[in-house]
């Protein structure tokens, strides 16, 4: 890679479901250069992260579809290279929405948070230690709401969010059943993670395994999938149980919504509460999980892993890798 | 009617789906009396409620099925005609779960309540001072959580609960939107309960409809439901939705639980909360809810209708009209 050239990853057309490589095109521009008020961020590690799916479909959601013919969105580390703006200073290392591209130009606007003194790698800040790792951090304690004893299960057990997840549950002093696509990630749950069960749900009859992980019933349940495994999960809630709506990566099109068995009658006989939850707005908080995430990974209370593709061509694929289930840890990309 | 016999509606069969008359039969005993510690109550009237399918039906529920040859759980309201507990004298007007029978043999442990100087005809504290409106009470403000000008949407908006809740709606400053099924009702939710839109869902384009009364999308649900009618709400909800599950009496039979839409989508992109709510639980702060409920009546905010069989024998068949959706207002029993 020529570092006079900004390659970009753009959206080439819009898909129905798990984008595919070929509804991604690499474009070589010319290094961009700061206006008055702007500056130049040079992209380290790019992030891979199931949300993108949705910001490329049509159908509603959280945030406005990536346009056709625009770089793709993507929460990115980096540093800045050129600077013209009165916060900013060349060498500052920038986490934010700088997209999939070698060079960002930005007024500030699509900063996250600038890291002072990064006393881990930098992808990391795209994992445990960013959005993923944030994003387990306020779904489990400020939604899930999980007491000591507690019986909290995780779909994508082992994946950037639910590893997290997980962990922070058993810091907090509950039992912890993973549900995971593999044995390798079942072990990794185990030997890894320190979950107290975890959950081949493509093997296993979850129902049977469910009742045995979870004899009390499901006092929280961290989710991520949506589908079948989660009708299993709804099947044992305990009294007062709570339903944290993270991710819905088992479904592959919600336009239209597929059909499922009805749940209200488990949220009205156990009282349970399900709540959707959208990570950007916990944006004002952001600080109080980090200092928190990164207090727990020194002490060695929480771990990581992650899986770096090389070079910005292994953008376009790297999305439906993730569907895929075959990836192991946070996905990102270093360019 | 004798007065020496006490007449027992028992449960002579277990029904799958809404029971119906002949699921029950009516028996003649002779008129209990009181042993030390306990006290004898004349019924006069006994409440007809929608939560009955749930507690003769097999399935897991939010209290233990009532066994065949029992007498029908319900909530009542009599006066104590014989006593030998230290604690209720002869006289007394007590509301409890005394069930579908014209005497009750108790010990205390079936009273909710005692009506010390009742201020309304006893069929009220069956219904808007009882356990409708109380669950109204609860379910909207506890759960919902309205804020004034939010837009709030009632199903069975006419019923016992659906009234109230959305009278207290209006009360607390919102916008109230009633769903109901006969045109009949539509008229009674603007004229008698103070909706400001009603739609008759069996007739009305339900999404169209819903869209023109709430253009700025639905941010308290009152559910009375589920299925088709709740499938349509959904893709209406506001940011920060909360969708109170307070009843499912659309769907026919929860074993299995029948197919409907997935709706995890619903309550991510919406950051919505569904909450499942049951009003036992909130015994201890009864007292609360039927002294705001006993002061809006007096003056003059909040109303209510009711319909009054005439005799125990209409009891087996009263269930069945309730789902049929041709009765108005609380439906009680004079005996």
């Amino acid at each position: 890679m020529v570092d006079s050239l900004n390659r970009k990853v753009i959206l080439a057309s819009r898909p129905v479901g798990v984008p595919q490589a070929d509804h991604f095109a690499v474009k070589e521009h010319p290094r961009p250069a700061a206006a008055e008020g702007q500056f130049v961020l040079r992209n380290r590690f790019l992030s891979v992260s199931p949300a993108m799916r949705g910001w490329v479909n049509a159908a509603k959601n959280y945030s406005d579809p990536v346009p056709v013919g625009a770089v793709m969105r993507a929460n990115t580390v980096g540093e800045v290279v050129e600077s013209r703006h009165p916060g900013y200073a060349a060498g500052d290392i920038l986490v934010g929405m700088f997209g999939w591209q070698t060079f960002a130009v930005d007024d500030g606007s699509a900063v996250t948070t600038r890291l002072e003194s990064p006393t881990a790698p930098l992808s990391a800040y795209l994992g445990v230690l960013g959005i993923s790792g944030v994003t387990a951090y306020f779904g489990l304690l400020d939604v899930g709401r999980p007491k000591a004893r507690d019986t909290v299960v995780v779909s994508t057990a082992a994946g950037s969010v639910g590893s997290v997840a997980g962990q922070i549950a058993k810091i907090k002093g509950c039992r912890t059943v993973g549900l995971t696509g593999s044995d390798a990630k079942v072990r990794q749950c185990i030997e890894d993670f320190g979950y107290d069960a975890a959950i081949n749900y493509r093997t296993a009859d979850l129902d049977a395994a469910l009742a045995e992980a979870c004899p009390d019933g499901v006092d929280v349940y961290y989710d991520n999938v949506s589908g079948a495994v989660s009708d299993a999960v709804y099947r044992h809630l305990a009294m007062g149980a709570r339903c944290v709506i993270c991710g819905t990566v088992s479904v592959a099109s919600w336009d239209p919504p597929p059909q499922g068995p009805r749940i209200e009658r488990y949220m009205l006989v156990n009282r349970a509460r399900f709540q959707g939850f959208v990570i950007y707005d916990y944006r004002p908080r952001w600080p109080e999980a980090v200092r928190d995430l990164s207090g727990w990974l020194k002490a060695g209370e929480l771990t990581y892993r992650e899986e770096i593709l090389e070079g910005i061509d292994a953008a376009p694929g790297s999305i439906a890798r993730l569907y895929d289930g075959d990836n192991m840890g946070k996905l990102s990309i270093r360019v």
